[in-house]
């Protein structure tokens, strides 16, 4: 067929996901959209609140391209900016609550930010990072009744607040009817996502609309979302914009149920209120709820559907969840992925396995999701596809329009990460016979001892399933034998006890018994401002030989 | 921020419904893909015999671009069509079933088809439209044990069926293991539909790879599909590509039930014996349904979710199927539009209202698929939207990423469909308080009666709602007084009587007075190949005033 046609505006309209709130909003405008604490907003009030932040920022000269920054908890203003700053063209950088005033400072500066949005809670850190700056900064306040009261904050941060716009006055003198333009180009910039950077300066990482429309399509298909879930939003909205499910759940016209602090009574309180049906977080927060005070927990006999991701969860974690209602979906993704890329997708025939060979299967990262176009385990050079044993490692590679453009002013790091057709994750992995993938490390994290790979998860895995142990971390230790050991730091539940030696003997039963960590050291293991276990921090703890 | 990036291979990949299949296939190999009588495939199986198919194609010079056509009934070769077609490069082209020899051979020859692949049924009637293109094609035949017997055919379509290729053979010389290439560019061509030119000659509708890609991810989330529906394909898949559900299917990695033929018979004990989950199907199917024997229909106690397009489903089809256990989804698309765009998305709190209330709502056309980006009525020179009152008609216009490139060779009907931003569908609707749009008839259709619109759907709405009516169709009768009057055909339902009196007083009493038809006249209403009602054939009758 000789003839062709170019696009036109009533065939091409590029992605985006901001077409999924006006669709919500003109659906559903009566549908409960967000809760928070007191606060209730259906589809139609939250889109007109994200009009007049668009509009707002727009009347304070924000145009597309700029950056307007963000540090907050999952309030419905961190709800809202996910919409209203890239309807006014401009670019979200939600910054990470738990970060250092220097870290962000950096960010600031490096991501150009022409404004920040941030919690009260948080603004004497704020401030601090902004003088660091050195220049000036449009400065917006959101207040919140749940927040440490203002008068108990040091004098001079009363005055900054007192003196600075509060979100609710600056979207007062925003246009509620101002629908703003959808993007010209579906490329076009939408969010700015810093790396935790364990190690050096974070990495800016850049969002297209694209990008998030799929990951929004995909995460439905991916995750068999129902219409109009309740979602519980105790995945931090900063962080990969809380997965993407922001956008998500305005695709479903869903009811956003947003989560303050993470705190187990309040998770299981306002599950049982409102019903929720879908809710995210780190296995660590899975860890919080199973750990928490029998009657702070709740036990539903309706399903509520859990997606988890940050780290492979113990399989002891995920057989205890079930026994809430919790069907556990786990999930894998990085910063440069928009959130989760693979997902332990159940198998219709793992319904008849015993609960600890199931939660084994769900422990592993999966397979693709709807989005994600390929994934491989490459070893060797040049590089090779591994083959499905189960045992043979390599690095994950993807490829799919759910990974980033590239980092902001790092071309370098961008060629590297992107190179010869794949996205390289870093991570280390195997293939199954099944085409599961399963992560055995990090790849710094893995611990060559005697020239053999022992990977530090398994090893925290083995000791997981101890009674006793809570939380557990594997590092290399320098050996003057072997070049290199496992050494383990562990948290033990409160009311339990365990020696080292007999944590040594439980690994040594579970796993290859040269696998078995050389110490253990008993303690609270250092985080990241993500919840992630800081292992380069162990790893200097560790540093010199015995 | 100053620095950009360009797409590189592992961040921008072309959209295609044909990554859903590998996905299937990678993910769920074992699962069960396609039921057909005493044949099943399981998603591994598919993606070989569409791989051989794309092979083989491809082997007899097939390139990208070129058109394959298709003549088949919903057999596994027209599925496998679907994705080894594509995969292949080539443009798949599905023809009517039903269609005369004249328009196969206008279409076989507007489309400059290569290849036809033909059920053995059809082929007596493909011949006769080959014989007309005045070139040679290579034909390839579907062989099918549930089709009439080749013995009973004329003895020179026996010698045809003796000398052509079968599939069978046909795909047993493809590599299985040839996964083919993805399209480089996602406005790549990927299917040509004619319409059903119920004036004139068939328009030959483009479809492209992202369309129908955007197409399968909306369906999901307007349908709220589950994980592995089973899916009796009941709609023709050679209408709008069974409106892309085989392309969903994958997405979804669902079990389909093929259907040969439409009978309710079938279609019940397909539901019970495989436990179908999902079906669409016409109003007419639906009419079928409800009509057939009592000991050939089954209620279920589960919900079937059943999708209807192409007319507004009487509301009281819709309250019938109800007690089948089926939940009705009214959807409304063109052939231009990949199938359904609108959707009669049901509110929360439409459970709460009588059945009669529900379904009069549900039979409208409604609110846009997620995919949908935007739908409007417009009235008036210049064109403005209507109000949302619920009353006020004008034309029905749609924007997205499923809508057509355009028509095959046909840039000025292109043109004038795809103009000012906008696609002009050619209905005429109102636009309710709630937003839901409600077609008042084809432009077409209308009755301009002493100056008023009649819409003769709202009269055949009225008519269905009387106990004996099967099936009406009202269309304008010359009339030397008002220059235009409604006159219906109906169709009783067997066992019933009623007269002409009876029904034009039951019309008068249900709606306004004027808009009663002036003569009904009974028996078989005349059918398009898609199961349209010829409402062209029916003015024909009725042309000359009384």
């Amino acid at each position: 067929m000789s003839q062709e046609y170019t696009p036109v505006k009533a065939n091409h309209v590029p992605l985006t996901p901001l077409s999924f709130l006006h669709r919500a909003a003109d659906i559903y405008p009566d549908q409960v959209a967000v809760i928070y604490e007191d606060r209730q907003y259906s589809w139609q009030q939250t889109r007109e609140r994200c009009c007049q932040l668009s509009s707002a920022l727009k009347g304070i000269g924000i145009k597309q391209g700029d950056t307007v920054s963000v540090l907050a908890f999952n309030t419905p203003e961190l709800f809202e900016a996910h919409f209203g700053v890239p309807m006014s063209g401009a670019v979200l950088n939600t910054i990470n609550t738990r970060l250092d005033a220097d870290t962000i400072s950096y960010i600031l500066e490096h991501g150009e930010a022409k404004v920040l949005l941030v919690d009260q809670e948080l603004l004497p850190n704020a401030m601090e990072g902004i003088s660091k700056v050195g220049r000036s900064l449009k400065v917006i306040v959101i207040e919140d009744s749940v927040a440490p009261a203002v008068a108990s904050m040091p004098a001079e941060e009363q005055k900054t607040i007192a003196s600075a716009t509060s979100y609710a006055e600056f979207i007062a003198g925003g246009d509620a009817s101002d629908n703003g333009e959808l993007p010209a180009d579906e490329w076009q910039t939408l969010a700015l996502n810093y790396t935790s950077g364990t190690t050096g300066r974070p990495k800016g990482v850049l969002y297209h609309h694209r990008g998030s429309y799929l990951m929004t399509m995909g995460t439905v298909l991916g995750w068999a979302l129902p219409m109009h879930p309740v979602y519980l939003y105790s995945v931090p909205m900063f962080h990969c914009n809380g997965w993407g499910h922001a956008w998500t759940m305005a695709a479903m016209a869903g009811t956003v149920v947003c989560l303050r602090y993470v705190q187990p009574k309040k998770m299981f309180d306002l599950m049982e209120q409102y019903k929720v049906t879908h809710f995210g977080g780190a296995p660590i927060v899975l860890n919080m709820l199973a750990n928490a005070p029998a009657d702070e927990q709740k036990h539903f006999d309706r399903t509520i559907h859990v997606m988890t991701a940050g780290a492979p969860p113990p399989a002891a974690v995920i057989a205890r969840m079930e026994t809430f209602g919790f069907n556990i979906m786990h999930v894998y993704g990085l910063t440069e992925t928009y959130g989760h890329v693979l997902q332990a997708a159940p198998q219709q025939n793992w319904a008849q396995l015993k609960t600890d060979e199931r939660a084994e299967l769900v422990s592993r990262q999966g397979v693709r999701f709807p989005m994600t176009e390929s994934v491989d385990v490459l070893a060797g050079d040049p590089p090779q596809s591994v083959p499905h044993d189960g045992e043979t490692m390599g690095e994950i590679v993807l490829r799919g329009n759910t990974i980033m453009k590239g980092y902001l002013k790092n071309s370098e790091a961008t060629t590297d990460a992107l190179r010869d057709g794949w996205f390289w994750s870093g991570d280390l992995a195997v293939i199954h016979p099944d085409s599961y993938v399963q992560i055995k490390d990090r790849a710094k994290d893995i611990i060559i001892s005697g020239g053999e790979n022992i990977s530090s998860v398994e090893i925290e895995g083995a000791l997981y399933k101890h009674p006793a142990v809570a939380e557990a971390a594997v590092v290399a230790m320098p050996d003057e034998k072997w070049g290199e050991s496992p050494c383990a730091f562990v948290t033990l539940k409160s009311d339990t006890t365990a020696t080292e030696q007999e944590l040594i003997d439980h690994v040594a039963n579970a796993i290859a018994r040269f696998k078995r960590p050389k110490k253990i050291i008993f303690g609270d293991l250092p985080k990241t401002a993500t919840g992630k276990i800081q292992k380069y921090a162990l790893r200097q703890q560790v540093s010199t030989p015995d």
